[in-house]
């Protein structure tokens, strides 16, 4: 029932993860109550994120240079590289500050059910990397859910013959936990205590 | 950990109600991977809503034009004054076909755990359209919550020397429910079976 460009609005609201048509009317209603201090300052945030955030395609971060900030910095140590399934992750391990290697984003699991392959996730480019002198060691840092686990197995076996250390994270990560999740201590004791596979 | 304009995302996701940063974080990830299908369309849509869409100075709805179109159209009674809470409520009447007269929005609720008095609703021009010859009857459409039980109390009073009879909606509304859940038919009856105050 709303004019054309609210219903809008609400429509796209929608599709965010977490958000239905109520919460997505209430967002609208709140965002009309604060048109010049929310509303106008999100379409220009998410314009502006929109022009000006990259994809690395190196490692699959998001960054406003490619490379990102994080493979172009010279003080990260280049022989380690941290494979997560999204930037998410790499967004939870640099506020843990847990890790000061490189990352490597896959894009998301292996999944039968959901039809993810290999071929659909950044693992080419991973093995491609790994298979360099300069890295040594490759730490596995997939959600501890059965497809995360299902995927670390998978790299690991396409990793053996590159020679680097394989790791993964221990076993602080709760069983069926999402990293996004964890406190700080706890992502920075599982990296610590990381394990060969 | 994000890149500025990122950040700046997240931040302001973060505001709407039912995200909180986490949410607000997969929102972000949700978006960059659909820039082109979701995050540039919502940001045209929220900047062209904010742009195009104004407060109905008589009713306090939300349109194109000023007065609205439920105010403007010539097919609503314009005896019979539906008084709600917010906008979404004029949407869920709206949806279920409930109501043919015009509405008035006052903006909340009294409350006085949040500060919230009769001069921060717009009270004084439902009074005063209330007033005028053409309306006979008002009906007081807030939620069955404790504060819009006592609102609607605080209105009724105030309007007890307008020539209008006062109804509310029947108790088919579930006590402490929000307009906003209920069904259609729930709200059709509601509507039907009102209760003269
Ligand atoms: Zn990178
Ligand atoms: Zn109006």
């Amino acid at each position: 029932m709303a004019a054309g460009d609210l219903d809008r609005v609400m429509h796209l609201l929608a599709k965010l993860p977490g958000l239905g048509p109520r919460s997505a009317r209430r967002g609208v209603l709140h965002l009309m109550q604060r048109r010049e201090s929310l509303m106008l300052p999100l379409a220009e945030a998410l314009a502006a994120a929109a022009r000006s955030i990259r994809t690395c395609r190196t490692c699959g971060n998001f960054d406003t240079t490619d490379p990102c900030a994080i493979c172009q910095d010279v003080r990260r140590d280049p022989g380690l590289i941290c494979v997560v399934e999204d930037v998410g992750d790499v967004w939870a391990l640099e506020r843990a500050a847990a890790f000061k290697g490189r990352y490597h984003v896959i894009g998301g699991v292996l999944s039968a059910l959901d039809g993810v392959g290999p071929e659909d996730l950044n693992i080419e480019s991973l093995v491609a990397r790994a298979d360099t002198a300069e890295v040594t060691e490759v730490v596995l840092a997939m959600n501890a859910t059965v497809d995360g686990q299902t995927t670390a197995h998978y790299i690991a076996d396409r990793l053996a013959g590159a020679h680097v250390a394989v790791s993964r994270l221990a076993h602080g990560v709760p069983v069926g936990g999402e990293l996004d999740y964890l406190d700080d201590g706890t992502l920075t004791q599982a990296m610590k205590a990381r394990q060969s596979v």
